[in-house]
């Protein structure tokens, strides 16, 4: 099931796609769900010593927390009503190509910088009550005072965040816009690891599953498995790269003493990246084993085959031999023939067991 | 069938590349199909405030449009005519080099830098009406004012482009020549999501196959659509790193704010390569799981075969015993003999069926 | 059984990870095992003409280490007491990422510099009495005058060094913290080798069982073999480009002089790789040296039953044509008839055997 | 065959390494047919205006070409006469270890850059009548007004270039040296076009071989034709990072100009590399084809078997059953008792074959 | 028994490592064997016009042709008296990393620039009468006026250039101590072709065996010869990276002259790389033949089977309906009943054979 959800996805994914075909690059086309809840703002605004959250009603009360000294966190839930973003853009003076990319939910991770912002698209991915992965669209602008995080759905992975600005744990209220930044990107990733544990689970109840029970099926699941791993990682390795180049980048953004945090973060994706290989593999290793398991059972089937053709087809031979009608044939005249008989088929049915037993084969 | 056709296309390929051995470098040698329809030119010229189409009768009427500070796309379709081609190219400043690449269909992508010029060569793939995967020869000059695109044929993947231009919508009639550029390289690559789409859906029926109805033909349409993802990847593979030489190049005929559009065609030609790359690692999936189904056929076959043996060899043997001849057989005479071998053999029916079912082979 | 156990580790990993989810980046957390011992320093200090072991009380007899221009190694072992690592930390002015590395338990291997200190975690392996591969995370801070070992048990691969450091033979009397530094790299990847031994004994049994007698367990150890090396090169390949970084780093805390014995630890990280490598390419090799011994027994197998079924079917056929009940069949009544029918099936026998000879299957 | 060969000749190859083992660097040995053909030089001497073809009965002729400002083509042919090659490096300037690489028929391709001249070992492969793949060693130097060319045998692949140094076409009358250099190096690429087509029709002979039928032989041919396409790649695939190197050159001796048609035949080395990689590919896929087809052949051996046996032995042990010898046996008194039986039979024949019909095994 | 053979090398491999855990870095252990014959040292003293062997009594008279300007070849062998080792060293400024690296056999090969001289280890290779594959350590310390070799055994592939210092052929007697040294390395390559030859070889004759008869020890020497390809390459392919850093030295130690020979082992080194990765690739192809091959036999096998058992098995069960003991049954009254059903018989069994010739199992 796994596998039918993923290809209707990626079905969807291109269908969507075709929407943007002979358009013009930079034109805002939303390419989610179009019936999502209304955009709905809410601005978390603090600094060491100050926390209000904001529910405005109009742009000018978003763009306000633009140049405030304290650091705004602008989260946007909903992305369908694209003349809203556009007029956001507009004011926050985003590029119409970072614009497209935050309503285009099939745009892949990347990091982008401008002049006055970074922008980064991410994926978050996270398992749901049925666990089934879900693969979220999450873009971020990183403006001075201000992140901009643009959702399409309520859920996300950043309550943790939200957590450790009311309580004043951890560094996140003491720190600059670019650490709350760093704060998404770290909680995003650690995520990755709640999917890699998911992936984990299913590779060992298939490993069980080929070493007791091999199915039909089980090939089947394993090959979806693989092709899961291949998605993800196709959403989650660019993320290493992307960070890479981030540290190294000279924008006046981030400060030197977030870089010692996103040098965490690349370790994780680091490690991320490295377990999907090895789960990569491992999937490539439960399918040999599953072959090689197909394989000792024909084995065996075929050796009760052998073994009971082996051993009745000679006796059953004896026996036509002597339900021959031919007039003279002494043995059947002899008083013990049947005896004799009877003993000599229980010779050769015992040397017959010795003989399989002597090959391993019993 | 795909198959056939691309074996046929790259035979007759070959023997296009017979034409040209022994011949000089920049021998301007068309090897596309020589009855195509004559040469046919049209030139879109515009800026912000004004559009105009030519058809122009002489290469004189063309030549005008190289250096007005509008934006000239002047538009050749049918190459068949080398020594036309040969006279724009001279007029135009044109290599030799790149004259022969024009005409040259077998030509893979490329983009070179000139002191005047920008050249690029791109294949243009669709999916035509029969469901069959087209390729198209396409190559593009970026002159200063001016946009020359030779194509083989009058289809092309340049229409939404035309419609930008005529509604005004986009950002192309405000832009230079460099932005019509790039909106070409960003048109084709687009185009490319759908072939993208076919192979994900081909990869899909597939898939159910291979599950379902797995069948010798099965294998072999795998395995031509590994080549044809091998195909597809050698004529789209390159485009990125040529893109990517793009944006780091010192031309002075591309601007920077062309650069930040060329970086997301280079996002999009990623991606394509991406799904390339999963898409070949799917179709090795396909076999193995194609493979895993042939030996479960297999194995289910031997059960059948194995099952009936086991049982039936055996009671044919008691069956035979007490078809022998012999004289003095005391079963024979005893009153109930028949009725008693016949319960034995039906216990061992059912022994062998209990057997068989703790098993797990019924 | 080794799969079943690092499975449950891995397992435990990911659970450990969770209890970091939604925390905030740098919260000190110990992963291991809480019940672990309680927190034991020892430090050993020394230089050329003086060796002294103190067990210190408390924190300031710690930290006035810290400057003396003799060279400290303070060994701390146990890492369940995170408030003790973070007064630790702050005394010795260590980043608040280095004290969440130090307690991470499944931190993968790092080497990061600071301007005061430089910072590694390590992955000691070893193998215990019951044969099981044992995985110890270390972490060592190298100050000016001072190495900080922070570990989880007692046990370790240091013994080495602190008989030399005792009987002053080696240079580590004669050297400066840096070189300790090094000695703790080089005696960590020096274990690395008997890991790399018992995989490599480990391949020959496996060799030796698939050669002789494979059976389906067979293939199960030889997947997980698979799995170990990946797992074991996840945790030491990235050491390798680490020490590497570190001989090219300008820290002043390394100097030249110790940089040369840093290529050296290099080399053996380099020759570790190598095998590891060689060690997945021959698993692979065994994988399908089992699968081909698995073809050659079902091989063997057919060719037992077609023997068999070959030489008695027709056999069988020959008795029952002669068991048929017409009233006229002439053959019953000759004389010789049974002599002859068994001189023709004897005949049978024995051209069957022939052609089964030649054939090469007996 | 092809393999046989190519196994031949590699055998050979070793053998004449031998003789080269334990002399010193930069011995002039001739490693081809000791029985070649005397060394037979031609001259071809021209410029834009002139055009004149050389016999030169002694070295001093040669050597009178070296500085005229004339571009001058000196073609030898034959390499046994090592101490002529000898004179004539002396006289030209040549290293010892180029002259030991013109006559070291066994070299990969390389170009190496001396300050005086540039100078490069190439493979010149063509398919002879015989359908054969052939390889052939040149070596071509290129000095400042002269380009030496030493090749083992008559046949070459220069004819084009005569053609057009004859009848003035193309470009080569009215450039210099370089350019001369430049036709040599287009000339051989070219050329490997054919090879590349030889190989894929083999793939497309094979492939229809696998899909129709399939036999021992097929797969041995596969696995030569794959051994084929590695021995091609290794003689060709140097020739893209050399032209590439020569493209950077800083010498004096290649124009710019020269190096924009170098860009070309980049262009196509790049290509061969590719077309090598998918016929590797493909080669691979064939294999799999192959194998999937034995066990289909398997499947439907086994189906046969199947069904004849569980057709027939359940029909079988019911005939044996009325052959018993009982003495009371009431249905065989019925009146009916056989049409019955018979009827019995027939029904479970036909039961049988409905079953194996909805097996899809009939 | 090539793989048992290297089994054990390996094994002792190891066994020597753990000798050296937990010593200090740079603890000179000789880990060959023990027993070896004592240290034997001989100097070859030369310059153009100038040859003298020495066979020095003292450490003294080796020290005394350190600075001489005359090249001396310090041929030392046997490395057991490690004392002798690290006197001679101490002599001589070399580092004790050096010493530890010449006496320890199983260090990989390598090249350390110090100040004052370059010291490389390197393998040599070579095939013994026996036919066995040998590996021996050899370390080469070039000094400035003086080049040190350090052998274990008597035997070396170097006899090459002690017959061209003493026949004054070849230029090693006119050039100075670099040229030595690249000689030294240029004899240990060429020798490594003999290593290819010999794999070759070994290639042609398990490729005529799988083809013509695979047994299941034809698997296992396929694996063999690819584990020692493995290991030859682990050997031989860190050589080539060596050499290509020796060019790109700057040390003063290796003359301008020189690097274009390194230039051409260079070459050699890349030319026998390659090689192994050819041969890497052909095991990988014969494994798949040789699993082709036992398919194939096993399709045989059973086409027998099925023969034999759809021909006999119906035809038995005919008998066996003529041989029920029903009281009526017309047939068995026929007059020509038997040769009736004898004609059945037979139209069944020719039905049947050219149902299989059809089929083409025949």
């Amino acid at each position: 099931m796994g596998k039918k959800k993923s290809g209707l996805k990626s079905n969807k994914k291109h269908s969507k796609r075709f929407q943007k075909l002979g358009k013009a690059p930079g034109t805002i086309d939303y390419l989610g769900n179009k019936e999502a809840s209304a955009t709905k703002v809410t601005i978390i605004e603090f600094n060491e010593g100050f926390l209000k959250v904001h529910f405005p009603g109009n742009i000018e009360q978003i763009v306000a927390h633009k140049d405030t000294p304290t650091v705004s966190w602008v989260n946007i839930v909903g992305l369908n009503d694209t003349s809203f973003i556009e007029k956001i853009g507009k004011h926050f003076g985003l590029n119409p190509l970072t614009l497209e990319d935050i309503v285009n939910t099939e745009q892949r991770p990347k990091i982008d910088e401008y002049d006055t912002y970074i922008f980064g698209v991410f994926k978050m991915l996270y398992i749901n009550e049925a666990d089934e992965l879900i693969r979220e669209h999450v873009a971020i602008v990183l403006l001075e005072h201000c992140v901009m995080v643009f959702q399409e759905l309520d859920d996300d992975v950043f309550n943790g965040i939200r957590e450790r600005i009311r309580n004043q744990t951890g560094r996140v209220r003491n720190k600059s816009a670019d650490y709350l930044f760093f704060a998404f990107m770290d909680a995003i990733i650690d995520n990755y690891f709640l999917v890699i544990e998911h992936i984990n689970q299913n590779m060992e109840i298939l490993d069980e599953e080929v070493y007791h029970d091999p199915r039909p099926e089980t090939a089947h699941k394993i090959q979806q498995l693989k092709t899961e791993v291949l998605k993800i990682r196709r959403w989650v390795s660019p993320v290493k790269e992307l960070i890479s180049k981030l540290i190294d980048s000279e924008s006046e953004l981030i400060s030197k003493d977030t870089k010692i945090f996103l040098r965490d973060v690349l370790d994780h994706a680091t490690e991320i990246n490295e377990s999907l290989q090895i789960y990569r593999e491992m999937s490539i290793s439960l399918m040999e084993m599953y072959m090689s398991n197909i394989s000792n059972k024909m084995n065996e089937v075929m050796k009760v085959l052998t073994i009971m053709a082996s051993i009745f087809i000679p006796l059953t031979f004896l026996a036509g031999v002597y339900g021959m009608n031919f007039e003279f044939m002494p043995e059947l005249q002899w008083r013990n023939g049947y005896f004799i008989i009877l003993g000599v088929m229980t010779l050769i049915f015992v040397a017959m067991l010795l003989y399989f037993k002597r090959k391993d084969w019993l």
